[in-house]
């Protein structure tokens, strides 16, 4: 019944009328805090303390059960001591209460007992569909409503704005942390959950909440660890169609980082690099500090409609930050073009000793004559083109008439070009950055957060088009060749992946030297010539490869090289001859891989050939199946991609028909992703643009079940 | 007269008595503006407005001329129109003013008259010996004497706290928003200063005067041009002598910002990639953001000892955010050891489900515990051996008896562990900030920003020791050739290069065939023969190189191929016959060069070689002539490096004949920097450790005069 629980969902977070199990007299105390909280809040529904003990619990009326509440009651706050916790939950699923709230801790973080307790509520929210967030976890706020259920002390006193902005947080220390700061920034906020021990809502319910929530239009999540891939990948499917913007937290990226998040939520953590292949597949964000995770939400709180490309226009009164922020433009790929020549004389008109090219200096003229401020940003949208304008303007937002007289002209400026983005950076009193808020327009302090604020939009607008265009993985040739279920040979695991749409090289297994001398002459020489063994799967640390035999003298030779070598280096391993294949000619080598994530499944990994892959781990990961514009993308990814492009006059490599067999190999392990431990074409080569590519090398490793 | 020069800096810096050259009584206008800022502070110097005009300006007797005035004057601060300032300046040095600043505009950066008054203005400095700064800057400002000899709305009612960094900044614009950027982040100040069109005090006479200021301890700095290397040398040499830590930005590393500083600047700036070698080898942090300037110069003004090492300890109450600050720090190389075993235990026991690995998770239990912070940090301090620890406490500091609680045990933990850094993240009052502050203690808001700080302070630990350090350059061997006059073939080249000290192949320049056998014979097969013509520079491009070859038969061969080649493809080539040289065996190619930068001479350059300079600009700099210690820095600098320790079981290469050889090319370059265009050693092969490297090939341009 998944609309039924979404309903219940909406309950919880969306309450007219809230039961708080353990209510007590002492504010300080955790079963008082939220009830305290929320009594100073503007939370306009009904509250009913539940503590058998009392008769009025803070002032208002106490009952022993939520069943001796007369009203219905949608949410309920649980903070009694964990033993009690269960008993609590029941009498709420007779009142069929929403969803309900279990701060109380002493389950499956202690272990024992409590793990046992933690598994009954998992099968009393099953059963019942009323949904139940945490236990040991921060609580939930819904800031519109003032709705404060949560005993973290950032929520102390409120102070919270509303907002478009919902955050999701694994852990409730990190979660009260961003309310702190969201409070001390100003941001504004909708809603508010930390999922705790998730024995029934978890993350990916919250993102999937949040997706359809209306007041929602950026989704900031902190995640440690995903343990369903499925609800998680629909969820941000989901957001994503709805046009959120998620931006995510996720630690773990280093190995002290991955061993501190690992033993804190004792779950099992997919690789760090899976996640960001994840998020990247996905359109999600991801923040690498907390300044980022809230400069980035917060820009797309405000932002308007999406960038229709990564032009970026500089305004500036300090020539010198103007600098910076095209250096720090530069470093997020945005391009700072400058203006067109006429359009630069018409700068310089206005402002004589301005730098008109982009970044457009105003100079400290702007003080003495405020009306350059329209003036330029004018000249700017209308013939530079700009996407995006950032204009740096100090501390002009301390003075508030100045302030007030340049959002007055910046007003008539948004309304002229309403399909651009303009980002003001500069310092402001708290009013002034109100003020400018109310008329949608971000402000930052420091100017190269705020382009690094403008490149996340263009990044979102540009994941947003890659979603809307149909991006498929290809479909299975008809007649693929299903996975194999023993260790394959070369020529059999390549043979496999031809049928599945990868192209490989043309080659033939030979059993007997004059079969090998045959085929070579079919093939035409030169020639290479590799031992076939599935007890040799890594032919070159036996000498096992022969290249560029030139004639059948040669070839004849090197059979009995190779065979006397495998004789010598690996005698017991099982022989099936070995494989000629023609030289393939110079391209660029690449390696296409396949591995299975214990959270994820069948993970495509792409990179350039060599010392990229294992000396600069220079990799981009995807979780299977994927269509041919994320395999471009990343291929895009990789720093090593400029050896794709030509250098010393080599001519491009063809990246379509590179990005085509990485989308292929991954339909395939998507397909056999139950019989498929790892896939490893090393070397992938990629031939000049229009020649297509070939698997020179493969090697498939069923999973043993 | 240098001594008096420094003396003239020293009273405008700390003048006892102020003339205000076209001071008005308009506190907005440009002339009233420092008079009016300076009465508002604690300032209890003389001021003497001049204005021939009036009797009084806003309340003080006014003088016709500075000689008028009874007492001595120290400082004068001119804002009369620029026609009018060289009279000024002239009163001034006639009444042995220490020194001037010159706000008018209307000089250098506007050419024609504006450029002959400034060269006057240059002029008269250079006679009398009176320092002048500007003309067209925002001034100067003493924090601890109340000085506010600038115009910058940034000072408007002064709200500067003292502190022990001094600022000097090439624009005017970035260093008024650095003074409000202060000011709003309550960072404690010395000395301001902005250099404008640098007639006379340029940006290296300020960081001079700054290291040489007992008052200070840090240096920012915002540069955007150096027009004279050898005193900007001196002066970051003496600050480093001094102990002072200096932070700096330098803006222009993207091609459009580049366009925009030097169009702003109009000055010739010398390649961004110099500077940044520059930087490091004078042990100066360039930092990137505006954040990161500050918050690391922040960090250098609260640091106590310099970090013994790199070692981190992480405390934290989130393990999320634990997490993430191990993350940050793997970034920034950190070394986030783990506790020890029985350390772990102890903690554990401490707190029952605590992390106590590293990061060491106090979980929200320390709110209920306040006594684990001293004694967590303890356990840290004593059995990790951490050298930095950085304490994550959420909002901690938003709760001023809590905070102060832990600082109270936070200074017992600093005086028994007087040699370790402390660094604080929490979201803190400023009342509560400042107390922590005054003990010492450096309070980010943002934990990776945090981690940053401390990566930071360990950086400029590790560069005074390298500077402590003796690293002079490696002296020329006594038989050095000089540098050539005239273009040099291959053999030439090297042959310069090898008296310098630096390891070249052995080779033989054969002008016949018959030659060519003979040395091929004694040097021993395979060779490698190659064209020598000063006319063929790149002789790859015509074919002009032939590698193995194996016996007399291929190398007669190889010569006939050559001649023919040369014939065809470069038929108009002088030609010196073939070089022969012995094969090599495989080791790491790497590429040394010199460039003549035209700010800083010659420019030594390091890298690996093929695609790694090409596509990846993966490349050090360094200012000729180094050390050995600063050319192992330059290695360490490349991400490449990796391929010099020994991959796919390949031995560790001879950095340390690298590094000679590097520092030796240095030397050679910076000896006969008149001489030399450029040179370019391509490849160095860099062969296993303890046999050293070798030049293969060679190139040197001699400058043509």
């Amino acid at each position: 019944m998944p609309h039924v629980r979404e309903g219940a969902l909406h309950r919880l977070f969306h309450p007219r009328s809230v039961a708080f199990y353990g209510a007590s007299s002492d504010p300080r105390k955790i079963g008082g805090r939220p009830l305290d909280f929320i009594k100073s809040t503007h939370f306009d529904g009904a509250l009913y303390p539940i503590n058998p003990q009392y008769q009025e619990v803070q002032g208002l009326k106490a009952y022993p059960t939520a069943e001796a509440i007369e009203g219905p009651v949608d949410m309920a706050i649980v903070a009694v001591p964990a033993p009690h916790v269960l008993a609590a939950l029941e009498d709420c699923a007779r009142k069929k209460v929403g969803g309900a709230v279990v701060l109380s801790a002493g389950f499956a973080e202690v272990g024992g007992q409590g793990l046992e307790w933690q598994r009954q509520i998992t099968e009393l929210a099953r059963r019942t569909g009323m949904r139940v967030v945490g236990p040991n976890c921060m609580g939930s706020i819904n800031v519109r409503r003032g709705l404060l259920g949560t005993f973290t002390p950032s929520a102390a006193g409120f102070g919270l704005v509303p907002g478009r902005i919902s955050l999701v947080s694994q852990s409730g220390a990190f979660g009260g942390y961003c309310l702190s700061l969201i409070r001390q920034r100003g941001i504004g906020l909708n809603l508010w959950v930390t999922t705790g021990n998730q024995s029934d809502v978890d993350f990916a319910d919250c993102v999937r909440f949040y997706a359809d929530d209306e007041e929602t239009d950026v989704i900031v999540g902190y995640v440690e660890a995903v343990t369903d891939k499925q609800r998680l990948v629909e969820a941000l499917t989901l957001a994503r169609e709805r046009g959120k913007r998620i931006v995510m937290m996720k630690v773990g990226s280093s190995e002290a980082g991955a061993h501190a998040a690992a033993s804190h939520t004792a779950s099992l953590a997919g690789s760090d690099q899976v996640y960001d292949g994840l998020f990247r597949q996905y359109g999600v964000y991801r923040a690498r500090t907390i300044d980022e995770l809230f400069d980035v939400a917060y820009a797309c709180s405000l932002a308007r409609k999406p960038p229709q490309g990564n032009r970026l226009g500089l305004l500036t009164v300090s020539g010198g930050v103007g600098a910076l922020m095209a250096d720090a433009a530069a470093d997020h790929g945005m391009d700072v073009a400058p203006m067109p020549d006429e359009a630069q004389r018409r700068l310089k008109a206005i402002v004589p000793f301005a730098g008109p090219r982009n970044p457009v200096d105003m100079t400290a003229q702007l003080v003495n004559d405020v009306t350059l401020f329209e003036k330029n940003f004018n000249i700017m949208l209308e013939e530079g083109g700009y996407d995006i304008v950032v204009a740096f303007l100090s501390s002009v937002g301390q003075v508030p008439a100045l302030s007030d007289e340049l959002l007055q002209q910046l007003k008539k400026v948004l309304a002229r070009f309403a399909d651009r983005t303009i980002i003001i950076s500069m310092l402001a009193t708290p009013e002034v950055r109100k003020l400018y808020e109310a008329a949608g327009v971000m402000v930052f302090d420091e100017p190269t957060r705020a382009v690094r604020a403008a490149s996340a939009l263009v990044r979102f607008a540009r994941e947003s088009a890659r979603a809307e265009a149909a991006d498929a993985p290809p479909p299975l040739p008809a007649g693929a060749l299903p996975a194999p279920t023993k260790a394959l040979n070369e020529v059999e695991a390549k043979t496999v992946l031809a049928s599945a749409g990868i192209p490989v090289v043309r080659e033939v297994l030979a059993a007997t030297e004059d079969a090998a001398a045959k085929a070579a002459a079919q093939l035409g020489y030169p020639v290479a010539l590799k031992i076939a063994s599935v007890d040799i799967p890594h032919k070159s640390e036996v000498g096992g490869v022969l290249l560029a035999l030139a004639d059948e003298t040669q070839l004849r030779e090197g059979w009995r090289t190779l065979m006397k070598r495998v004789a010598e280096r690996a005698p017991g391993a099982r022989l099936d001859g070995a494989v000629v294949a023609p030289m393939v000619k110079r391209g660029v080598e690449t390696i296409i891989g396949v591995n299975r994530d214990p959270v994820f499944g069948p993970v495509v990994m792409f990179g350039l050939g060599g010392v990229f892959v294992e000396a600069f781990k220079d990799v981009a990961f995807r979780v299977a199946p994927i269509g041919v514009a994320q395999a471009r993308a990343m291929i895009d990814e990789v720093r090593g991609r400029v050896l794709l492009t030509g250098l010393r006059g080599q001519p491009p490599a063809d990246e379509i028909a590179l990005a085509e067999a990485i989308a292929r190999v991954s339909v395939f392990a998507a397909r056999n992703a139950e019989h498929i431990d790892s896939i490893d074409i090393n070397p992938f080569v990629v031939l000049p643009a229009g020649e297509g590519g070939v698997a020179l090398d493969a090697l498939i490793v069923p999973r043993h079940h």
